[in-house]
């Protein structure tokens, strides 16, 4: 079957958010074993200007139910950044999940030259929907998934590679 | 037109390299200006059992060169994991740029269905061509790059997001 911008986006994003969500867990587990506050992970940076790793997940699933919506021409749901706890933060991967679980191919196929605009950090972007899906969306999802894995292996949380691409 | 596997991978692949070259432009220049000697940041790491800068571009390099090779279906070039100098780098990245540049569209298109194996830490891995591409290949560039990055941003290097995405 010829590549299309449905397999492109929607499995990739669900993948990846089932991944971090895996990754999570093991963060989650590990703070306990080690008898460590789950907010020092979940507050925790890699630098003092540098996003802690709440909002990595925030922007993770921000990047992936906006990529879904804008490459299906629907409103892009919204969701306050309030997240404080593991449950709260796996409880919005899982409601973004459900989100993208519902597009079908038809929805996002064809969606190569869509004219795409949105606003990141008071600045306009401009994209066709192919280079928005190549470009940005992916790119970013992976940047705060990769942000957030490895944040956690500076915390000592034991993670391998295998947890970021999941099951092969 | 049509999304297709050439325009899902070369391109892709090059844009990343190109970025990754800049962010390390910067980190060298960085360097000069604090005084801290190239090896430093070439050789840091987030974690004692996470890879050091110079080896997370080895491998966003190979994983590029040997994309494109598999879903071509030639030979991956292989290089010795030698570098040490910014400069050594920078050349692994070009060189790696200029074989990616050869491919023409009709190398690539078409490879959804190619079976694609290749053996990783001693473990053989097994996808169709659009497996590979997206559950393996664009994630590890992703994952590498953004190693890279968070290993330079967390030394005190000014990097912003829009350096590991490139001009939009």
């Amino acid at each position: 079957m010829s590549l299309s911008m449905y397999q492109a986006s929607i499995p990739v994003l669900i993948r990846n958010l089932n991944n971090l969500s895996a990754i999570l867990k093991k963060a989650e587990a590990n703070a306990v074993t080690r008898k460590i506050e789950p907010e020092v992970f979940i507050n925790s940076r890699l630098a003092p200007d540098m996003y802690p790793l709440s909002k990595q997940i925030q922007i993770a699933t921000d990047v992936s139910k906006g990529g879904a919506a804008r490459l299906a021409g629907v409103e892009v749901p919204s969701f306050p950044d309030t997240e404080k706890t593991f449950a709260e933060l796996q409880a919005r991967i899982a409601k973004v999940i459900e989100f993208l679980n519902a597009f079908k191919a038809p929805q996002i196929d064809g969606s190569e030259e869509k004219k795409i605009s949105l606003k990141v950090g008071g600045q306009e972007l401009n994209f066709s929907g192919q280079a928005y899906l190549f470009g940005f969306v992916l790119p970013n999802i992976y940047f705060h998934t990769t942000a957030t894995y490895t944040i956690l292996r500076h915390n000592g949380v034991d993670l391998g590679k295998n947890d970021y691409l999941g099951a092969v």
